[in-house]
């Protein structure tokens, strides 16, 4: 039998077993077509099928309206902190932007390069971002073309479970850690995009689900490879698309629409949060959460020990026990247990019991 | 016994069978990690090594020069069409283009959109493009950025032999259907790029073979995750790479390197190209090769028959023999025969077989 160990990276994660199974079943031959799925041609209808089921299911599963169109573009989300602004900026405003961590950040010095952006927010405090505004917090402007944040902060593990009200301006969230963690209102939405590597497949395909009246609205002066209405014009095939990976986004949704869609998917992450988030509250003080008890993320839980040595520590001892992933990022230190949708609540009860008998033996 | 057809997909394409039989035996468990490779972290030692091993592989293969770094990008070729000007443009130009077929005069008009690229040949007859330049034929202006050109058209069916001689510019060539044919010179080139999905791997990695000083006089202007130094300075793991196309280049070029290398590449490619080119001249006109005969490339060989009813109906013949792939591009029509470096010899004398057979029961 395959080895499988408890897999909390950060991404490129988990995914499910099922989904890598169907994969390594076929890579060969690929429904009976002598050829493997990476061999057929983008424009052949093999491909064609798994791309149309891929976006369908996409679809299906947020229950996208008529009003908004799902593309795949490439690059991940930092490609898409460019893109956005090359394609919607107008002369006098690159959009505001809620500043609540790393890539947040890292999303509105892009814009600064290609446009001018306005801070409609940032909750820094020396490195970190440990919180999330209020509405009441947000000075936003009515004719920004698209106010811009982050739904989940993988590195801070902070996330928003309300999402800001943007009025009549687009609102754009990169959802790259928490895409389809539950259902989502999409009308919401101006646009969403996310990089697949955590959520939904592999790495290698970003998925961007924008309103079409924006994809016509588009500036024209930019070049086509990087025009939403020339991806969208174009069903995402005008080159050569990364044909794995949007197959292996099949794979993936596919399982997830199979156990239940997004309602079954945000049970199952809901009850991995409070699993963990018991585990740490329940400590007294031993395992320590840095972010606002509201904030907390359920899809990358941070916490600390003690001390730096018993942190490395306890990453060794998961480590030994099956579990890994576990070590903070190289920017904050501590410990992440990134528990995206693929990750088993199984995996969760083993890190909570590891949590106890570490303490037990360290505390 | 796993089905295998013949596959002369022009791309993606056919990939070494060793690759894949490699790819599907670990796809569940990488090197006894328990987890796949594609749920590794982009930033972890077991992808890490993955990473190196394919660049190695690349450098090893082509004997690139200190005075050349190779990055991985996304998007495609068509995403560098336009990031090229992007960062080497001058403000008084964006290259000397030489124009040989759709992709080549598809990367001049997206260049055309970024600057002000100048066209430096354009064999342009109708719809197609039949030949290729002469030296002598070239309007080369001495302080252009860089020349660029097509190594191959994928859909006419033309290739260089000779590269243009460009002087102290800079030449730069989109070698995405012929990359690794065979040896080449890099140091000629000022820079290389090709999507990996024909010769070296599945679609999803844009491969650049860039001279180093050419990365540090990149414009400063434009958006980091287009810029060539930030790729460079991060050897391309500036944000999440496509792991698995990466895996897969390794895994083909590993192939490559285990059957001998370029020089034994370019032997197979060569001898394709006569069983080929042989069978469509000794038919005594039944086949036809509409390419002037010193520019026929080895990698694509575009032919035509009698009438548009006998091209459909040998494409399906050779569909009922296990030969896929075979009908010419949209644009152009006719047949075209990939014939990229995972093609096996056996498959060309396959189908010049056929042809044969073809012949006496429609000539």
């Amino acid at each position: 039998m395959t080895k499988r160990v408890y897999n909390f990276n950060a991404g490129p994660s988990t995914m499910p077993l099922a989904a890598l199974e169907r994969a390594q079943a076929e890579l060969l031959d690929f429904q009976g077509t002598g050829m493997s799925i990476m061999e057929h041609s983008h424009r052949a209808k093999h491909y064609e099928a798994v791309h149309d089921e891929a976006i369908k299911l996409i679809i299906e599963l947020l229950a996208i309206p008529d009003t908004h169109q799902v593309l795949f573009m490439t690059g991940g989300a930092s490609a898409q902190f460019a893109i956005l602004p090359m394609n919607l900026r107008t002369d006098e405003s690159a959009g505001d932007y809620i500043i609540t961590g790393t890539w947040a950040e890292k999303a509105y010095q892009e814009a600064k390069i290609v446009g001018k952006p306005s801070v409609a927010w940032d909750g820094k405090k020396g490195e970190i971002w440990d919180s999330l505004p209020k509405q009441s917090d947000l000075k936003l402007s009515a004719n920004a073309p698209y106010v811009h944040f982050t739904t989940n902060n993988t590195i801070m593990g902070t996330q928003f479970f309300d999402f800001p009200d943007s009025g009549n301006v687009p609102l754009v969230a990169d959802m790259s850690s928490d895409i389809m963690w539950r259902p989502i209102d999409v009308s919401k939405f101006g646009m969403i995009y996310a990089g697949a590597q955590k959520n939904i497949g592999p790495a290698g395909v970003t998925v961007v689900i924008i309103r079409k009246d924006l994809i016509e609205k588009g500036r024209k002066d930019l070049a086509k490879a990087f025009r939403y209405s020339e991806v969208a014009k174009n069903n995402s095939l005008q080159n050569t698309i990364p044909t794995f990976p949007v197959y292996m986004i099949r794979n993936v949704l596919a399982v997830v629409k199979e156990e239940g869609g997004l309602a079954a998917t945000e049970k199952k992450n809901r009850k991995k949060g409070e699993i963990l988030y018991s585990a740490v509250d329940g400590s007294g003080g031993f395992y320590r959460c840095p972010v606002e008890k509201s904030a907390r993320s359920v899809m990358n839980a941070v916490f600390r020990l003690p001390s730096e040595e018993l942190e490395e520590k306890f990453v060794k001892a998961a480590s030994a026990a099956g579990m890994v992933g576990l070590k903070g990022h190289r920017s904050v230190g501590g410990i992440r247990a990134s528990m995206y949708n693929a990750l088993s609540i199984e995996a969760v009860e083993k890190l909570a019991e590891l949590m106890a008998k570490f303490q037990k033996e360290n505390g």
